[in-house]
């Protein structure tokens, strides 16, 4: 039952400058962290990684991640990456740095993997796709042990209309009406979005709605704008059509609120299996 | 979505003194709880639910519970029984019933299902078994998703022996071993255990082991004594063999520690399809 991959790649190039570069996979409940990148004063996921990093190692180590996750907002397969001296980390050994890794973030940041890869490789620019997923429970009762990582709607949802509102968004858009509003002046807000996928799943016995929104990058606030926007399709209050407006508009007062962010998963980030 | 079943059979016997018998199914996070059982003073699942039914049908109402959890103890399918004046489900109806029971107990409990019984019915003495499933999450780094549900212990385990270790449990025995001791004196303590069963189980990308345990009724704490046990074969401290002289030892220091509450949930009562 112990899945950490210890993988390190046998052959690798290294960089001139003395540094070997190290990418891992980690989960975390987004609940108590003011999100992913550091902010001084404030408990962030970016701190606390960087914080047992400085001391594992005695130095300072700043990592890059796959996808900044808001506040609240959860990861099961997030990515970072991070440079190490030469020879530091087997001096460590793997086994241990992952120990240490998880002691030393008190089980609030679980560190599954950590693998050798290319210098000069990207949690971040590297990464080819983000996959996230949303989940609902759209039932009178509220859920209880989903309830950490899902939003409850207490009125039920018209799947087949959300489903038919999100083919307008598949493919390369002008997502700014789903942008943060500060975020998205004088910046790119051009996305690709690969999938945006509706399943029933049952998890520990509670029915969920479980929604897949897959894409090459997102914009900040992006994927919580989307499914609030499809929520009010679902609920009926918008017809699926509605979607090309939104999109048209170009402003992000077109779109519905944000999903909670306790819905929210950054659940898995490919990478060309040549990064 | 809507997964509550509103179900009133159309003929029922009553008895002679104006009321009809109700069952309900409901789940809740045991972390909040002291326990099932109503205690003075404290939050408890009796408590609130017959606060809840006080407040609805503005009379004391007294429950019977299928399985009486202790403090920190999960349900997915807990089931009460309870009687009525008669008539004064039919006024309130069973979807408003519904609605007012999750909010009176502010999302704490899930009431999920409401049906009218043969009068007499009782949740506890009709009951022909219960089955509770235990989850422990067996790697390095502490789970996230499934964290306030499993027992994380950073060891692997010996699944194989402790599934050799549990058919010594499977059958008609004197659990006394098992039972904590207060409660088990000058009181019967056989009980027939039906199943112990393993299953490794992926929840939210994380995988645990998932221990079913399946009987006719259970001694106070007994599954987590069974469970922190078999814990003990599957971490090569005993041999499977051991658990027969904890069985014949008949006191509770023969056996292991009881297993975290949190791995625990009550998670389904199965009754006579007549009563």
């Amino acid at each position: 039952m112990l899945c950490e991959q210890l993988c390190c790649q046998d052959e690798v190039e290294v960089d001139g400058e003395g540094f070997d570069t190290f990418a891992c996979t980690l989960s975390y409940n987004g609940a108590p962290f003011c999100g992913f990148a550091k902010q001084p004063g404030q408990l962030t996921v970016q701190g606390e990684l960087e914080r047992a990093l400085a001391t594992i190692f005695r130095a300072e180590v700043p990592i890059v991640c796959a996808g900044r996750t808001d506040t609240g907002v959860h990861a099961l397969g997030q990515v970072i990456s991070f440079d190490l001296p030469k020879g530091a980390m087997e001096t460590k050994g793997t086994t241990a740095f992952l120990r240490s890794m998880n002691a030393l973030t008190n089980g609030a940041i679980s560190v599954l993997t950590v693998e050798r890869k290319d210098a000069g490789f990207s949690a971040r620019f590297d990464a080819v796709s983000r996959e996230y997923r949303y989940f609902i429970c759209d039932r009178i009762a509220a859920p209880q042990f989903t309830a950490p990582f899902s939003w409850h709607i207490a009125h039920q949802l018209d799947i087949d209309a959300m489903a038919e509102a999100a083919t307008y968004l598949i493919g390369e858009h002008d997502f700014k009406s789903f942008c943060l509003a500060a975020s998205a002046i004088d910046k790119p807000t051009c996305r690709n979005v690969q999938e945006i996928s509706f399943a029933s799943t049952s998890i520990m016995g509670e029915d969920l709605l479980q929604i897949t929104v897959k894409g090459n990058a997102f914009l900040h606030s992006m994927v919580r704008a989307l499914v609030g926007t499809l929520v009010l399709v679902g609920r009926g209050k918008r017809e699926p059509a509605w979607i090309q407006e939104v999109l048209d508009a170009k402003k992000r007062t077109a779109a519905g609120e944000n999903a909670p962010a306790t819905g929210l998963v950054l659940w898995h980030v490919t990478y060309d299996s040549l990064s």
